[in-house]
């Protein structure tokens, strides 16, 4: 589906949906629940990512059961293979890729700022050329949003752009003003689909659309890019421009300094993070959604992530090891499978193996963050953040 | 577990298990069950092949899913890695790879003669290097038996040799000779294991050997090595040496010389074999089971065996297409997934695509042979037969 020519409607009315419940909150770590025309997600929430249309090795009900309850699908992949287009008349990506809970997608800006080379930025957009076969493309902030509609998500993301780190501030500076002119222009349209039918249909009655705060480390220039995106006005705010190779320790400052400045009564989204530290030391600066492909990377690479940190499966000393992955964990892969074997599927290169690890890394994960909701509802994040240092340990974690 | 020294038990009484029920005849097509200490299995059954101690891309559960009652495992392969005494140490294949139901093993023949430059036959045995280090090895009748105890097999392949085809009458017969002698001395050491505490345990009291009749494509020496083997004594009986690139129809004239040459109260097991086609018409001239790497490999290589024959999913006449793989299928991929979605997997490289692929095409074959089991045991087998050849189209199909 091609989306029509859209009416021209200026000074729609901004009214976000109230998308948020906070349930709960525990110093400045918070626990609440977000709605979505697919389901209700409560938070802290880690988002398994589906570059193309399939978290890597898994189905849709492998990840229901590991407890997945949104995931995320990269719009730069899937504009470009199989097209957004196809995917509308296909249904929406729920439809199409099996997968019938939440979806957020980004908005493209991420991969394709990756692409150093072979993209050019001008007020109007990113010009690009495809990393699969070379060709010409140009992603405005309208078009993302267009993509992002075509595919249906909950929960859309605005085009941002991602400088590199370090940068001066004044690079800083000129290109979180960019971001926010941006961020303006996929508001006004990501209004205009929300109004026009019969396009708002594949946004569905709770569609969502989410500013991002860049600034890079600077704390002014967070302040400055956080108020600019909240005047527009948007369901939610992300925190971008972060792990991208800075210390750890100047990640969590910067989002201790960030995240007061984001309305409390809206989730917030720490984007591309991260290690079960990183997730754990961000909930307890006030962050309440997650991603990274770490946990289904490292499965493929033989990183197991496990209660007691870290385990490279491809270490002769698991050979002959008849424990499961994780004594703590009660997947199926822990259910039923040794470290022997899985080593085993690992060395023979047998893709099965990464079925299992994958299936076992996002069960971590997605178990951790239940821990961690609990813990805000009775009052005990401390002590849990306390405890997971001890006994996690962050040796070898490959990040 | 090493096997320890064995005790020298000659003139062991030699009473094959009677682990073979036959039920229904309907012209030479036969059903039946095979018993064993892993449960029991329909005949006629295919076996998926699981290479490495798993059948590739799928998980036990999806196994099981997809109808399989047996698979296969392959000797070669699990001696080099992780090693058939690793394996007994984890307390056999069936722990090890958490597949509880019936287990076939191969004798590694196959794949050692398939190491065409890399092998030496001899009396006393096959000298090989082992693909993977280049390591030198030595396959004898005794110790292929020794591996498939250390596998804890439910049923096991005496080393045959297989020579290539076409052959002159006298290398064949040399050849058959050979592997009779090797018969003999396989289903001696199996007598003794299986006499010896506590080795026999690893075998389970219904453990059962397999004899292979070869004799290439020459009536008389299939009936000479059919008479060998069976003096011998076996609880079943394998015709091998086929579905090596001779004729369909040569394979089918050989198949109908040869079955009933062997006993009628024990299984008779088609090595190799085969498209759906070929599985029907080895039914039809009584053979009982199968094993093939034809569905997997060809999922992996995204080609779908449908009700209506194969379709090669990457072709772009399906990039649009909402329909299932195979209308006339219930399994997960059908029911959850289009052609469109299949064919983007494909394209994009996700191993998911795999897991969906074998997971239908597994349940294609295993469904197949269900629908071949009700038509024999309600005497309706050739109307099945001819059904079939009209609706499964060979063409295309990469075998």
């Amino acid at each position: 589906m091609n989306l029509p020519n859209l009416p021209n409607l200026p000074n729609l009315p901004n009214l976000p949906n109230q998308m948020f419940t906070l349930t709960h909150t525990d110093g400045a770590a918070r626990r609440g629940v977000i709605h979505t025309a697919h389901g209700d997600i409560e938070t802290p929430v880690f988002m398994p990512v589906g570059t193309q249309g399939v978290v890597k090795a898994l189905t849709p009900r492998d990840l229901d059961e590991a407890g997945a309850r949104i995931i995320l699908g990269n719009t730069y992949h899937l504009y470009l293979r199989p097209g957004d287009d196809l995917i509308a008349r296909r249904g929406g990506l729920h439809r199409f890729s099996g997968w019938s809970r939440p979806i957020l997608t980004d908005s493209g800006g991420y991969q394709v700022f990756s692409l150093s080379d072979r993209r050019k930025v001008e007020e109007h957009g990113v010009q690009f050329r495809s990393h699969l076969d070379g060709s010409a493309h140009v992603l405005t902030p309208e078009k993302a949003v267009d993509i992002q509609a075509n595919l249906g998500s909950d929960i859309a993301m605005v085009l941002d752009e991602c400088p590199a780190l370090p940068s001066t501030a004044e690079v800083i500076d000129q290109s979180l003003e960019l971001t926010a002119r941006w961020a303006r222009r996929c508001r006004d349209r990501f209004l205009q689909i929300r109004e026009s039918e019969p396009v708002r249909r594949s946004l569905g009655e709770g569609g969502a659309q989410f500013g991002i705060v860049q600034g890079g480390t600077f704390a002014d220039l967070r302040r400055k890019s956080a108020e600019l995106t909240v005047s527009i006005g948007f369901e939610g705010y992300a925190i971008g421009g972060l792990s991208v190779g800075e210390p750890n320790e100047t990640m969590y400052q910067v989002v201790e300094q960030t995240a007061p400045l984001l309305p409390a009564a809206q989730p917030r989204y720490l984007m591309g993070v991260g290690t079960p530290l990183d997730i754990i030391e961000a909930v307890a600066r006030g962050i309440d959604m997650f991603d990274c492909v770490l946990p289904t990377r490292n499965a493929r690479n033989g990183q197991l992530l496990t209660s007691e940190g870290p385990v490279n499966i491809k270490n002769v000393q698991f050979s002959e090891d008849d424990g499961p992955a994780d004594p703590a964990c009660s997947c199926y892969t822990c259910r039923h499978f040794s470290r022997a074997y899985l080593r085993h599927l690992y060395m023979a290169g047998e893709m099965t193996g990464g079925t299992l690890n994958t299936l076992h890394n996002l069960t971590f994960y997605l178990d951790t963050m239940r821990r961690i909701r609990e813990a805000i509802a009775f009052g005990r994040f401390e002590d849990f953040r306390q405890d997971f240092h001890r006994t996690f340990t962050r040796r070898a974690l490959i990040s």
